[in-house]
């Protein structure tokens, strides 16, 4: 199958952040305003016919095309950070990476009860992030209505982890 | 003197990070679209009459606006983030905290000789990290036209810190 116009754009480093990891690097993205605009374009057209009512995007690579996003479709946009970086109140969830575990946190402010979410992240791994952004939201009586990903590694199943029945979840580009 | 619209949304928490501190949170302007917009268009409207080649944004909150406002001008977003996150060759820039050390990094491949870069964070404190942006740009061959940031805290003189003849600090909310 031939590549996309965005799949060729972005820069496999290998080996990092470790040895037989092969980094899909989407800066060479961010440094194309054409591009970028289709990657917002993108989502627009996948999201046609749903009422999103905010973006939550994920610290920090999920603040990029999150904003330019939620500005696009003129809805809020609520960040979910690492802990101890959101000033006012928050909740927090605790998630498992490879090795140890990490914490988000989100406002409690954010969100209002009832509002459709789209969560965005830069990629889907094994979707631990994306779940744990989730549970945030559905702790403060948000619904999500989809997960947004311009990088998919399909390999890691990470889709499984996070699939339900009121979710659709959309990546620009699978490995 | 009256508050601005912009400045009407920061919301000021108090003893954050640490007691004696009052944070300036912007997260209820990145709630609102129209404001948001507006944030851009004020850069925007700042930045008139000079040729910017690049906007560099400083992890994480830089990315927010910083990415909206290179598609807004059409040119490339360039990120500036902390110690081992850009997966390719990098150049490093380390510089002082209140307690300790920081480090800052740029891709290599990322600036052009001779570019007018225009630097942007949401906040300008000390100027210690817009310094050490700063230094990463020059290193690569490029030039600072501005720094941009929403928020400006005069009183710590980090407009001193920064200041060059080739160089305008433009910022959207003074304390």
């Amino acid at each position: 199958m031939s590549k996309t116009v965005l799949e060729e754009k972005i820069r496999e480093v290998k080996d990092f952040p470790k040895e037989g990891i092969s980094f899909k690097d989407i800066t060479p993205i961010l440094a194309d305003p054409v591009l970028s605009s289709f990657v917002i374009k993108s989502f627009n057209d996948k999201l046609k016919g749903k009422k999103i009512d905010a973006i939550v995007g994920v610290e920090s690579r999920g603040f990029l095309f999150g904003m330019m996003l939620a500005n696009e479709l003129n809805i809020p946009f609520i960040p979910v950070r690492k802990a101890g970086k959101l000033p006012s109140d928050v909740i927090s969830e605790e998630y498992d990476l490879e090795y140890g575990k990490a914490v988000v946190e989100i406002h409690t402010d954010s969100i209002q009860k009832g509002w459709n979410i789209a969560i965005h992240d830069d990629l889907l791994a094994t979707g631990g992030t994306a779940n744990a952004a989730a549970n945030l939201v559905k702790r403060l009586g948000g619904n999500i209505s989809a997960f947004l990903f311009v990088v998919e590694l399909s390999f890691l199943n990470g889709r499984k982890n996070i699939k339900s029945e009121s979710n659709e979840i959309i990546s620009l580009i699978k490995y």
